[in-house]
């Protein structure tokens, strides 16, 4: 398509007005017949056996229906975070849920948990990463919990040599490379590298988990209505842990308020197991408290990491040993860290051992691209410390090293055609990076580089015209990030019509069409097929009715403006929804204007990043400002710029603020800053201006050309941040986030050398 | 398909358990957030002049919300009862809305409503058909408010002549017809015939009309849950009463509690109003009494009616005068009446004159077979006389004279092929009809024939199979009358998995697919092609996907049992969940295993029936006992026994109910029996056994064979109970329904002769 009226132009979201107007159905506020309202009584130790539990406090509350605990759902062996529906003998985590109350009001709920009256004996807890190594105390002396699959690999994690071993809290041992990178490390002519560490971090959706569900007709038989990323996975996971058969289990995605990996059905069992004992409706929103104790945050990540090179500047050696703090359930970051720090540069030379470690600690989950930010701060620190060793400049010398189609991943396997070169010829000619040696002084530049493989699934869509001329798009995908704006672009490109004229019709389980996740930055690309494919079919559908009206040749005909009109003359058009109506009202047909289309694509579209962090350190504090993002990423091909300039943008501003200011404190192994007010969320004042930049170098794959674009913008903002406070105070921040007396004090240690 | 494994066979209706235990969701249990309850205030008169509204005292009420009046809302021109959303200045029938509280509860609603005073001006009221012709009294002097289309058009009736005229009270005068009448009259060796009566009925729908609206994000945005017969009908009507943008009305149709041609949105448009004007959720659920006050019920109809024949029993004329008392509305019975009156039976000359009368009384609608009960009642009371006259067997009489295929209807038009003389044959093997001169004194069989024309529509159906093999069917469709659950055979069927293997997807206006309305008959014969096509195509891509699974040819595969296999390889087998999910999952696709269904229908498939009733008269009262209902219908083909079954016996019992025992009593313009006391529904203690006999000739156009079903069983029961106490008691009843006394007069009457 040379000419695009719609595709590749900004248009602002499709539900930015029933947002602003309050009427975007979100789960708190659905209401069905009889709803009880839960509220959770969360364990205040991080690993504590319960002696006893008395409901007879509780249970006076007026209005109080039950106080459900662990023994009372009938649920299937526990194997994860979500299918832990409530502690029964043992809590392995401060914030685990120990038991539900119900009752008709939220207050009266609330009453009723401030009373129960739990008898738990303290433990000795997996406090942090050393404790977890050094196994005193195991998190499951018994072996953990496994199950099948999890959500490492919804994010193109891949899997490396793993080794069986005794009940350990080192869940996974994985070692992933290539080449001898001993060898390579004695004979590197620069080395460079360290120890980094990264903070938990919590996804901070403003809406917190909530849940509603409501019993069937059918004995196991539920209906969960959900803020999620994924609605096919909380049918899964509501059906694994309460051993309901799939087809009982319906659930209808309402609007999202966040997800960022987050959204995967932490509470649904719970809830759903809650609604069959009951016989009645139960909904759940957690507190922002709630919400930050119980459910499921990323790692707190060590990275110790060395890299070599020789007399030239080429890269050689990259060794790194990574642990990732996961909490009490499984989790595997291991594999999709590796890819990345093994995958960034060509290196003959790589070993990277990745441990996932148990502790007693609110179990992780999967944050906008799990484990790479953190990772790379590690590595794209380093290289900046190499560079300097080498007198490189840092851009050239990244653009000479950087991986491109057919270079190996950390795992080994090719990419393909990427375009992370692309983004650093970007940034290199933006004025930011032109002029960053004119700055005044304590001000400086700093740059990263990062991407994401992304995942890909097949997908399913329906196209309908309606006889006012409405188009519908009916999808089973969940909008987050305005994912469903493109789509309605893409019918209106096909279909020639105004994109208002296009509708989203939100899909349940049950009426499909069937979608991938939302997440692992692979909706738009998996889905756009199927959008194409559905319209294109109606297109075909359209023209064939207008060639019958007018007795003309379907090649004389087009589509444009909402009318099939016969090219060069035009009083014979007709609108689209009058052939609809011809065509759905005509006996012998051909009946309704619909079709269902169906897209898969055969490989992925991966997206790199180049980001540039311009900041200035105050020489007398250390206080650290933000001047300046600029994200120049590879988007393959911009449905929708608008869009996708605010998916950079967002992921921008979190890449900062898990590098300036975010971070869960996990002293004495309980969550010490479970809201907004201790947990330092970056605000709009925190922010600096933050640029992106398309560059949009075709995908293979992608649909028009577009790749992946979710998760990216989050994996080098904090590492080119770290970058930019070397440049500007000449220290290095190896830790995140890092206060001003942190920079303050590595400042004074540098000058007392 | 010489084996059917499912169709064909009797199986209980799919949503039989979610109604039992109450899971089914009317819109009685629907709540939404802020939602207001609706009380209407009804006009005691049937014509009045509004003086004036005073809303003080019940806007005093606590909880009340406000009280609107018809110049709050903005509403276009009206024409139809849905579009008189309330009174304005003038009251044109008793039971009309003239205002609308709305409350916190419908408690306080109800006591405002009693509480409002309205100052009406009585006028002079059209309270008869007399009245109505006589015209001293107008109901629109300006001229009837006239839309285009409306209800007649849905149920397979066709337009006459129609002669311009002044403002009257005789809405149409139409005269359908061939022949001359006249000479074959006076040429008659034989005649028969008389004036013949029946009552308005009501279609006593066990659920009241019952809406819930919301207002939607947009300005003139709304959902209506409803309980409809037909989603997009209410969507046309709600846009069209509130010039509303159709792709702006969203409506959801919810389980309905019986419709019987009723159910179409007549008090939608007033909430939808009441909704947007509160900017807050409104429901109304009519209480049985407002329902029968102000909804639409079938019109009394007046036929008189003239048969000829010559000397050898061949009919020769049928003269018909019908005149419908429509109420304060148009509607139009007359095409329809004609087409069966002048369609039953072979006669070379035919005149048909109906006059569609306006009276001030609540506007009539669609009440299941419109008007051809009333119509029959005469054609066939006539019929019986006039074979007593020849001295001829009713029932070969009537085999004689059937019309088939190629026969014109009442309006000229050929019939197709039809199975009218095959019921008739069904009738007479049955021991009923052998019997009936062996039986007691004051006992008696009567036979009449009836039938239905029926509407077809275009429609689009949805199949997709889910990962655990869950097939499921999205339809636009309304579930009454078992529909669906007809559905889940024909993709059982064509799919090889077990029936309960298959899960209804109900869809929306804003979902689709589209289908025609629950009325007419037509819904089945113009559904069941659309699943079939989606059901074939969805079988198609499982066995490509087997193909290719078990790298065998397609021919040398099934599916059945849920499975896919090798014929003859009883090892070969893969569960049709697992190829779907295989599908689903597999980068390159194909993607999901789903398709979209259309179908058309050329032509309708008429349905025809022979009615046998049996009763006793009591010599001493007059009082009737019905014995046995034998009714022999041709259905084409039964997609579901059971449910074809319990539509000709539900048709039975409405037939003898308006025959025996129904009647709208509105003695001086106001209805003095609206209610379930006073107003006499037969109970299953008055029903004698009722039995169907399905007679299958195939239809030539309808799916696997299909004939409409829903219709036919109304048409002839009454008329057939008419003859039966023509055979026990000797007389000839001509006004329905029929007291004791009216019987015990008649006899008197005539041996007083």
């Amino acid at each position: 398509m040379s000419a695009r009226t719609h595709l590749g132009r900004p248009r602002k979201i499709i539900d930015g007005l029933e947002k602003l107007v309050g009427r975007a159905p979100y789960v708190a506020d659905q209401w069905l017949p009889g709803l009880l309202h839960a509220r959770p009584v969360l364990s205040p130790y991080p690993h504590a056996r319960i002696r006893g539990i008395d409901r007879t406090a509780a249970l006076a509350v007026p209005g109080v229906h039950s106080v459900l605990l662990g023994a009372d759902l009938n649920v299937k062996p526990m194997h994860s975070r979500p299918s832990l529906l409530l502690a029964e003998d043992l809590v392995v985590f401060a914030g685990q849920p120990v038991a539900l109350i119900l009752a008709d009001t939220e207050a009266q709920a609330a009453d009723a948990a401030a009373l129960l009256d739990v008898d738990y004996e303290v433990l000795d807890a997996v406090e942090d990463a050393e404790a977890a190594l050094a196994g005193g105390t195991l998190v499951w002396p018994q072996g953990v919990p496994k199950a099948d699959g999890g959500m490492a690999g919804l994010h193109g994690g891949e899997a490396g040599a793993q080794v069986a071993r005794e009940p350990s809290n080192v869940d996974e041992d994985r070692t992933f490379g290539r080449g001898d990178v001993d060898a390579a490390l004695a004979g590197a002519a620069f080395t460079a590298g360290g120890s980094f560490r990264v903070a938990g971090v919590h996804q901070g959706y403003l809406e917190p988990h909530a849940v509603a569900a409501q019993p069937g007709a059918r004995p196991g038989e539920v209906t969960v209505y959900t803020s999620t990323q994924g609605q096919y996975v909380v049918r899964s996971e509501v059906a694994g842990a309460l051993g309901l058969r799939e087809r009982d289990v319906h659930v209808v995605p309402l609007t999202v308020g966040g997800g960022f990996g987050a959204k995967y059905g932490i509470m649904d069992a719970l809830v759903a197991a809650a609604a069959l004992h009951a016989r009645q409706p139960v909904r759940l929103v957690l507190t922002r408290s709630e919400d930050m104790l119980t459910t499921m945050p990323a790692p707190a990540i060590d990275v110790t990491l060395r890299l070599g090179a020789d007399a030239d500047g080429t890269l050689t050696a990259v060794d790194a040993d990574v642990r990732i703090e996961n909490g009490a359930f499984r989790f595997g970051h291991g594999g999709i860290i590796a890819t990345m720090l093994g995958g960034l540069y060509r290196c003959e030379n790589v070993r990277i051992r990745t441990r996932e470690l148990l502790l007693n600690r609110a179990p992780v989950g999967a944050y906008r691209a799990p484990g790479v930010p953190q990772a790379l701060f590690a590595l794209e620190s380093a290289v900046d410390d190499l560079t300097r060793q080498l007198g490189a400049d840092p851009l050239e010398w990244r653009l000479r090293h950087a991986v491109q189609a057919g270079d190996p991943m950390g795992t080994g396997r090719p990419w393909p055609d990427i375009g992370l070169r692309d983004c650093l010829e970007a940034a290199r000619a933006h004025p930011l990076w032109q002029g960053r040696r004119d700055l005044p002084a304590h001000e400086g530049v700093g740059l990263a580089v990062g991407g994401w493989p992304g995942a890909f699934s097949p997908a399913g869509a329906v196209c309908r015209v309606d006889t006012d001329g409405t188009v519908r798009l009916h999808v089973g995908s969940v909008d987050i990030s305005g994912v469903h704006s493109s789509m309605v672009l893409i019918a209106a490109e096909t279909l020639g019509v105004d994109p208002d004229q296009v509708e989203i019709v939100q899909g349940t389980t049950d009426s499909g069409p069937y979608a991938p996740n939302s997440g692992g930055s692979q909706v738009t690309i998996s889905l756009s097929g199927a959008v194409l494919d559905a319209s294109t079919q109606v297109r075909d559908q359209l023209l064939d009715l207008a060639a019958r009206h007018f007795e003309a040749h379907r090649d004389d005909l087009e589509l444009t403006g909402g009318q099939a009109l016969v090219r060069g003359i035009p009083d014979r058009a007709i609108p689209i929804g009058k052939l609809a109506a011809q065509a759905q009202r005509a006996p012998g047909g051909p009946g309704p204007v619909v079709a269902e289309g169906r897209a898969a694509l055969k490989a992925g579209a991966p997206g790199f990043i180049a980001h540039l962090v311009h900041v200035r350190v105050d020489p007398d504090t250390g206080a650290v400002t933000l001047r300046r993002s600029v994200a120049a990423q590879d988007v393959g091909f911009a449905l929708n710029p608008l869009l996708v300039e605010g998916q950079i943008q967002g992921g921008s501003a979190q890449a900062l603020g898990l590098g300036l200011l975010e971070g869960l404190d996990y002293a004495g192994g309980t969550l010490a800053n479970p809201n907004f007010l201790e947990y330092a969320f970056p605000t709009s004042t925190d922010m600096p201006p933050l640029e992106a930049l398309l560059v949009q170098r075709p995908s293979e794959h992608g649909p028009f050309g577009a790749r992946i674009v979710g998760e990216p913008p989050i994996t080098a903002g904090a590492a080119a941040l770290a970058n930019a406070v070397r440049e500007a105070a000449g220290v290095r921040v190896t830790e995140l986030p890092f206060t001003p007396e942190a920079v303050w004090r590595l400042r004074q240690a540098q000058s007392g050398d």
